[in-house]
């Protein structure tokens, strides 16, 4: 059985491909492990998604999901292990052993959180290190936590533990928060929140749990320990894509080479929307928007191939 | 008062720059001389905007208006006569006799419909002629009419104008149609709407209202008439960028040319989002993308500003 197009991912680049080629109609199978992507670890409401003036992660997902779901499209639950190009076609490998073939692929498969890479903080995941507030936040009910990370992640995930955590601490690596305006605002008007720049995270200590950090101040190297009883990781993400390599170049950060009108990357027919490409701004509607644009240049590509056919 | 950034135009592209815009706490007006776009003339329900499995357009530009409205931002409801540069600002002059200036400027103000240019057109303009089914299509109940243009917007017209006309024609100059494959298949579902191809429309006939039209068969380049009471003219829109004519360079479709990952023009601060600008895919979701990634870019050129200040 060989598709039009196989998409790989469930969040909202992936999910807004596939609503765009179902309509096409173009013979399209979606390959996610889960649906929602980063949507899934969405610390606050969502206030910048056109539509809905605040909506949660969950409920956007289940909104996606359900759209989706009304288009004729193949869907698998399922996470990709390799993808080769053979011929004119892809070849799509999966953990439980499927093989699929494609004219053409959409790989919107995103991101996952970047780990510290400190001591500790692999020892310690599930007993008080986390990476989804969302998830995790409510076992840290007038507990301390420190948030790593003073990006916009970082800020709302301490803004979502300001309602369960006594007191939180931002921990950010620069001399400046890179958080939105609007999110410093916010944490500025909450007391519970302490936020620390130029602060290197060392280690994570504890016994069975976590039971405190240490951090080096960058100007005056200085060792500072911080009794907290969870550490939220929240420095970025790394692109999902290792099953790509070689058929894509990737920028410093792991990140997908494409060109920014099609979404097409150096091989064709095979393209990459959302959070795990170059673009800069990572956003639920630019991933949406992406896409929708890599779904349309994937059509054109097969009416191209069909022309010289 | 000098903003920080003007928006110009209130459709999906102008406001989701605006709700981006106003969470990075820039200083924001948004000009427009209606909100909604091209939503407006949106003649069938909207089923791909992501969250919205069916929505008409008017309801769409009302969530939209409204979740601009509760953001920070000045709103102008005006239409632009020029924008110039002067020095580090751009200077905005509107028809209501009023400037205003900024850091920045994002046009966003998408596109009018093109007109045919055939004899009879503009005198039968709101006498048969109409560039909106969902304005104008109650009008035709139980007659026969006319949509000119085989892509999207003439499909979806003539689908909108089965539920009132009792004998649709599209006409479409080239060999074959350019709707969506989805679109095609409903139309082909419809017996009352018929689809001529290679069709080269040349009057438009008529005592007071319309009675008539001429097409040549571009093959046998015979001429026929076809005895409808109103024509919908679908071929297409042209960008409403002409106050900005000196600050940007034009493709030979009059569509403004931008960097696709921040979608600045030639003109440092000055950038153009939605539909139009060059790119190839012009949707909702993508215009909503757009806005986003120009808003944040014009956010940081801001921040750049300051540092060189």
């Amino acid at each position: 059985m060989s598709y039009d197009l196989i998409i790989i991912g469930g969040g909202p680049a992936g999910v807004t491909a596939g609503i765009y080629a179902a309509r096409q109609k173009l013979n399209t199978l979606l390959i996610a492990k889960d649906f929602g992507g980063q949507l899934i670890r969405k610390a606050v409401k969502i206030e910048n998604y056109p539509g809905f003036e605040k909506i949660s992660g969950q409920e956007l997902i289940e909104r996606f999901e359900k759209h989706l779901r009304r288009q004729e499209i193949d869907i698998e639950m399922d996470t990709i292990r390799k993808v080769e190009k053979k011929g004119r076609n892809f070849l799509v490998f999966t953990e439980s052993k499927k093989k699929f073939a494609s004219r053409t692929i959409i790989v919107a498969s995103g991101a996952d959180p970047r780990p510290l890479e400190v001591p500790g903080e692999k020892k310690f995941i599930g007993r008080g290190v986390s990476y989804c507030t969302v998830c995790d936040g409510v076992m840290f009910k007038n507990k301390t936590v420190a948030v790593v990370g003073g990006g916009n992640s970082g800020f709302e995930a301490a803004i979502f533990m300001a309602s369960y955590a006594k007191k939180i601490y931002i921990l950010e690596h620069s001399p400046k928060v890179s958080a939105d305006e609007i999110n410093q605002k916010r944490v500025k008007e909450i007391k519970e929140i302490k936020v620390i720049t130029n602060a290197a995270l060392k280690k994570i200590q504890g016994e069975k749990f976590v039971n405190s950090i240490v951090y080096q101040a960058r100007k005056s190297k200085k060792l500072n320990t911080l009794k907290v009883e969870g550490v939220f990781v929240e420095i970025g993400s790394q692109p999902a894509t290792s099953f790509v390599r070689g058929l894509v170049d990737f920028n410093e950060r792991d990140e997908i080479k494409v060109d920014f009108e099609t979404f097409q990357t150096k091989t064709p027919g095979l393209f990459a929307a959302g959070d795990l490409n170059v673009g800069k701004f990572k956003q639920i509607v630019t991933a949406c928007g992406e896409g929708a644009k890599a779904a349309l240049a994937a059509y054109d590509y097969i009416q191209n191939l069909k022309l010289i056919k």
